[in-house]
């Protein structure tokens, strides 16, 4: 294995699936809806890719077994859709890896007949996100009014700063593939995985998707965080004592 | 596309064309006249240039359409003079891909039978520049005094530390070609984005190829850009309260 | 030498030889154990690789000989167990090259049949260890009783951040191969070397294998290193002086 | 030139010539004496070295005429000996390209029938030198006598650290073609260019190949650098007002 290796675990048929990708990236927001969307529609893995524009590692899991750092292709068949669904413990550590791999689930796209992508990731702004929101951005004008109506905003140019990586470069490339792509990013502080930040971009993918999806686990990291927020915010306050003790005023 | 990929847009006649090279860098000089040059002279695309060499990242533009990222060439025909300006959003990423792509660019003047190049860059010097500077470097010594007439400063061994990038590599590179190659570097701070510096370069190089353009855009943005530094100067003073509060010299 | 280089030094016939692996790492842990294996069971090198994705770097030896940085493997034959030991400098210093080299371990390990791998490493924790503890991973649930009788902790998902380097890659990589491997990970602050570590991890090693070893030369180490750590505590204390002088309590 | 270029500029016919390599590196020591030795022996230069392993740079010279930065080969013809002068502007970026560069050296060594290489540089100890010092290192303890009657220090196992990049490669991989090579480091502090540490290497290189060379030019950059570096001591002083004004002594 000196080279990326894409070993097929099962092959199947898929009636014009759409392709969801959730890579790790800011706030793993894509990675956690990838990840939950797996868990929860019980999706099965029907190919892993392995590369050496992986970091050279592994990951131990449970009773201490490793496994190499890949990615991962699950299939979704159901009356309403079929999906795809791109997961995985890493990106590319290189630009040129990140290039040879969108090129892998652009071979998978055509093979399948793949006529959507859904590029899931976040948007880091740099400070606590107040109102829940999901920017846009499309390789296709049509895809904007359908996505508009589901609450995804559209704003001229943003991200300022572009999209990098897997997310960005698939809209990019799937365009000379006639392949319509659509990324949906949850605004997140950027600071820290961001499971409010999931739920929110997994509301608008279900309704884009016709599915129904249990949030509850979601939801339920989502708390954890918040306490762990809240925590880290009453003690950044503590550094100046909230309440002074009245007679150390009268000192000094 | 896990390779350097160039796509020809369009196949057209030039006389003699003159390449100019205008990609982002030091204060985005050297960007900024090209991206300019191309607006007002209405050139047209040719040629783009797609390279795992860049980073892996797509642009949002207008209505919130991705592309990637990229380098292009725009051809421009007229009387006086026929242009081939080399414009894009990024450099090479690596060593090796600075090569490859400037090859592409000299194999591109070969076939157009240029004769002349002119890189332009800015050349940062650390502080605010007071006095408008072009600075001159060549590969040939037949282009220094015609430049030198049109207000192009050259002394010895200037910039100290080189020229690094596409601009620096191309004059390099294209006398192996036999191509006269001048590199324009407007003097800047280095610290922002500085079409004032930009205007200084575009000054020269409109006398050095009897064009006109209207500078208007450019002067705009320098505009701006002198308000922003205003503010910041403004902001820096503020530091220490302009206009103190009377009272409190009175306390402590 | 453009290209990692083999160089056979002798062949040699082994049955069922297991391999150890000890390269340099955090506190170099599996380097010290491995050397220290080589030098106490007088082991014969058997083969040298010398590699590109090592540093461009020469060690200065003995009479101010200089010689390439290389891995090296070292066969030890006796009635108990034969072994492979993977010993060097240094590590692979691109990701490309840790597959590279990790997979030619594992095309000797094929030509020699074996069945079983150990790696070996520290497990840094960024504080002083204060109970010895090895903890271990394994590419397959049937090594974990044995060598949780030996001593060896394993713990669910841990350690959290996977393993890097050759000693997890070996793992994820032999699976494939379908050789058994586990990996001893010392626990130890990552600060500087540990042959205290290296002693627990060694011990381990030594049960698991029914080999016996002498140690003198690890314990002396272990007891440099606990002089200087010593020392380093006293100075810091020193900062805040460990005994005031009175009268200064009386000042200010 | 998206490869590493050799340009041939003379064939040449040298006896047994020895081969002195003199690249940028620490306190500039091996450039310096190797950039002398061309100058005062008047070499000639019979090749080039182009690689997109050297940085994507020009460099401005006289006339403001750029050159691609490179690394060239000197010859120089006597009846005491003849010499193959390496010299240059940067050393390779990647570990890769330093191996590439090294191996088109020893190719040249080949060809010339080379019995005997001499790589120069500095031996950074972190603060001002007292006392010049030449260390040495070698492929072969043959050499060891010869050099340290001429004054050359060798120390088992220093550098403690190895010696890194081109000096110290050439020696490891000159052995196994079977060419005796000895580095000479000269001590230098390692936060500037050292005219003095190259003077002591020179002088050494100069016994060892019965050369006789005018030392008034780098006597002179000496004697400069001295001046910079008592005025550099003057100014730390300084923080500290040497001569504080007495009036002060009373206020506070």
């Amino acid at each position: 294995m000196n080279k990326t290796t894409i070993v097929t675990l099962k092959e199947i048929e898929l009636t014009d699936p759409i392709i969801i990708e959730g890579l790790p990236g800011v706030g793993h927001v894509g990675k956690l809806v990838a990840d939950h969307l797996i868990e929860e529609l019980n999706a099965e893995k029907i190919m892993e890719i392995y590369s050496p524009h992986f970091p050279p590692q592994v990951l131990v899991e449970k009773d201490s077994v490793v496994r190499l750092v890949r990615n991962e292709i699950y299939a979704y068949k159901s009356k309403n859709v079929d999906l795809l669904i791109i997961a995985g413990d890493h990106q590319s550590t290189t630009n040129e890896g990140h290039y040879e791999i969108c090129n892998i689930f652009l071979d998978m796209a055509e093979k399948y007949n793949v006529k959507r992508i859904y590029t899931l990731g976040g948007y880091g702004i740099g400070k606590l996100v107040e109102t829940e929101t999901v920017l846009g951005a499309v390789n296709n004008t049509e895809l904007i009014d359908e996505h508009a109506s589901f609450g995804v905003e559209f704003k001229d140019g943003e991200p300022a700063g572009g999209i990098v990586g897997t997310s960005g470069l698939l809209l990019g490339l799937a365009e000379s593939k006639n392949i319509d792509a659509i990324c949906l990013m949850g605004l997140t502080s950027g600071y820290m995985v961001d499971p409010k930040s999931a739920q929110a971009v997994l509301r608008i993918l279900c309704k884009a998707l016709e599915l129904e999806v249990d949030m509850a686990a979601l939801e339920e990291r989502a708390r954890e965080v918040e306490k762990i927020v809240a925590k880290l915010q009453e003690m950044e306050q503590g550094v100046a004592p909230a309440t002074p003790d009245d007679d150390l005023r009268y000192i000094g």
